[in-house]
């Protein structure tokens, strides 16, 4: 809530505007943080479409069951609140963890005058301690008398945790004839390598879209964007993304969309991917103690799957990260984690870039490599390493951050 | 080579006793480092048997591969000498460095008097530079004129990179009648999570083991050692694992060993893994910057292969080791580790024990958890993290260390 810029902050941010149909509002209710705010209320209009990913956990928070559940009970998926609160992740506290999501439930439904079961439910932060849902008493009954359409920022703001920026994308497309808008917010900084999912994440339309169909883009859309993010390797309990279609630009004289082959799609999925993508980078930039974007590109393998599986390797490696916060093009440790992805690859025809020079080429150092030019291209906040393993045409891309001690010194002291 | 003694060394080194028909000497060759050795030179009697496990990444070095084609070739696999150096690992070196290990083999066998393929090869350091094997003429052929059965401590120096101590590790065990003695030394540090294979070991005895006998031992005993432990999960293209049996003791009269059901080989066996689990641990407790030796205990799993691999995730969870670097006893991110490990576990069964004190059971906080005894547990120097799954019988334990600022340090400025 500092004033100060993140230098992780994009230079342009988006102005928001609002979504027909959804409104928003954030208050303190104390759960950990102090001088900040910790909840956030969304209320959706009647008749939202609702969809969700979320993580793979073995061990998922208890937030992320209740979703579950939700999803799980209709095809016809419908929501009308939203409660995200941050400092508790409210995962693995057992029996009452499940109690705390059905009181906070309970608590918003009154306060917005639905049914619980129309109630999502999202939360971030620390694992394993309870959390206290009566704090919300009270407070999510004033929030529904405050909501407003126009608080984007301060609702992304609600829900950081060890974020150093909000971070908020947006897009108008075509639909059909009338223009629709995709407004989205992602927390993100650690624990972070989703796996048909991702930290929290939250996207809403004004567009008609049928539940199964959000559900649709939803699950395609992240598998570029959010689940080609790694910051740790590490998979959080609570990893989440909602997608909330509220219709309203159905009253604009926009036909429902409710299946996936409509031809209007096309140019709304752009738009929805595009928000996912936004989105996803600006987590990667904002990793804990990142202090440099880096992309992965792998070119040439036996097929995207392969490709994925090296570039996470690379984007996972605790060498390649740490050199690339030394300013370090050390393609060496790129080798390594090629090699140790387990997938097909050929030594002696691996080339390997950083920012667009190639410094090996088919197995060796290339000729022409010179480590000055290297070095001053390894100094940009951006770092692109490409490599081309020569074997097919599967191609992939993943983005991720260095690892500086800054990482250390967050993780080292996070409870305390 | 500093005289002063590393907080990670063990307190008690072993007295290195001789084995006959080995002999060693180290020089400094220059290839990297200045003011050090990185060249050792072992000679060994005629008939000795090695057998060797190797690293599994797709981009192995020069000298991996050809030790793989020496072992390859023949199941008497015999050798007369062992080369390491430090400084320059000869991988990613193209057909360079394949020129590299025929001339240091050449070299070597003359010096030796021996085939070059008796030459047992491996290079440890930088990757991708060109190395430059007209560096060991001479050198290695005045080292053949000073090798004595003594210098195992300055061997385990010779071949150390970011290393703060050397490590060894000795046992005397029965064999039938005679007693017979087994040394082995190690160098670990980074890029560690072998499979299958380690960083570079090398084990000596005097026992008349067959080649093939030896093969199988090294096999069996790697998997409860050297693949059991992990500093940073980054798997290196050098991992190096070289077992010599010279024999020698069957000049006292000790049958040969020719077969693995050999009733005699359960006190060698028991001797020949004890070496690799102390040097195993020694790499463990001297990763890369750290200042904690971690232990991590899986029981109850569905089988000892799942146990594994949670004990690995947990083991090479960044967000787990960072908080043991600030003695932070978080277990909340022990259970993201199990939950993102994907193998079999539930929630509402889980307990959690850090150092013996209970932190978690069945899926939420331990009713007698107190912070302040916990806290005090963490500060000690070997930490024990044990996860009941509750499930079925299979257990496993994996060694770590944690991560600290210094990882970052060392291997944000490694090449430079």
């Amino acid at each position: 809530m500092s004033s100060a810029v993140s230098p992780n902050a994009p230079t342009n941010v988006p102005e928001m505007p609002a979504i027909s149909g959804v409104k928003l509002a954030t208050a303190s209710a104390g759960i950990r943080y102090k001088d900040r705010t910790d909840v956030l209320l969304a209320i959706l209009d009647k008749g939202t479409a609702v969809a969700g990913v979320f993580t793979q956990s073995k061990c998922p928070s208890a937030p992320v069951e209740w979703c579950r559940a939700k999803l799980g009970s209709s095809k016809a998926a419908v929501a009308r609140a939203l409660v995200v609160n941050s400092g508790n992740a409210n995962a693995f506290t057992g029996k009452t963890g499940r109690q705390a999501t059905a009181m906070t439930a309970a608590i918003a439904a009154k306060a917005v005058g639905c049914r619980p079961n129309e109630v999502f439910l999202a939360s971030t932060g620390v694992i394993g301690e309870p959390l206290d849902a009566t704090k919300f008493d009270g407070v999510l009954a004033a929030l529904a008398t405050k909501v407003a359409p126009d608080e984007w920022m301060s609702a992304a703001r609600a829900i950081m945790t060890t974020d150093t920026f909000p971070k908020v994308a947006t897009a108008t497309v075509r639909l059909g004839k009338a223009r629709v808008t995709i407004n989205g917010m992602a927390k993100g900084a650690g624990m972070i390598a989703p796996d048909m999912a991702t930290m929290l994440s939250f996207v809403f339309t004004d567009a008609p879209v049928a539940p199964a169909v959000l559900q649709s883009l939803l699950k395609r859309g992240v598998e570029d964007t959010f689940n080609a993010v790694t910051i740790d390797g590490d998979t959080s309990t609570s990893d989440t993304l909602l997608a909330f279609a509220t219709g309203a630009a159905g009253m604009r004289g926009v036909a429902p969309i409710a299946r996936i082959s409509d031809p209007r799609l096309a140019p709304f999925r752009k738009g929805f991917d595009a928000v996912l993508a936004d989105l996803a980078e600006q987590v990667a930039r904002d990793g804990e103690g990142a202090r440099k974007l880096v992309e992965i590109i792998v070119e040439g393998a036996v097929s995207k799957r392969s490709a994925r599986s090296i570039a996470m390797s690379i984007a996972n490696s605790p060498l390649v990260k740490t050199a690339i916060a030394g300013e370090d093009a050390n393609w060496g440790r790129v080798v390594m984690a090629v090699g140790k992805a387990g997938e097909p690859a050929d030594r002696d025809r691996l080339s390997i870039s950083f920012n667009g020079i190639r410094v090996a080429s088919r197995g060796a150092r290339d000729p022409s490599y010179d480590e000055a030019e290297v070095s001053a291209a390894m100094k940009r906040p951006k770092i692109q390493i490409r490599i081309t393993l020569g074997l097919g045409k599967g191609r992939d891309r993943v983005l991720t951050c260095d690892l500086t001690k800054e990482y250390v010194t967050i993780n080292g002291d996070y409870r305390s």
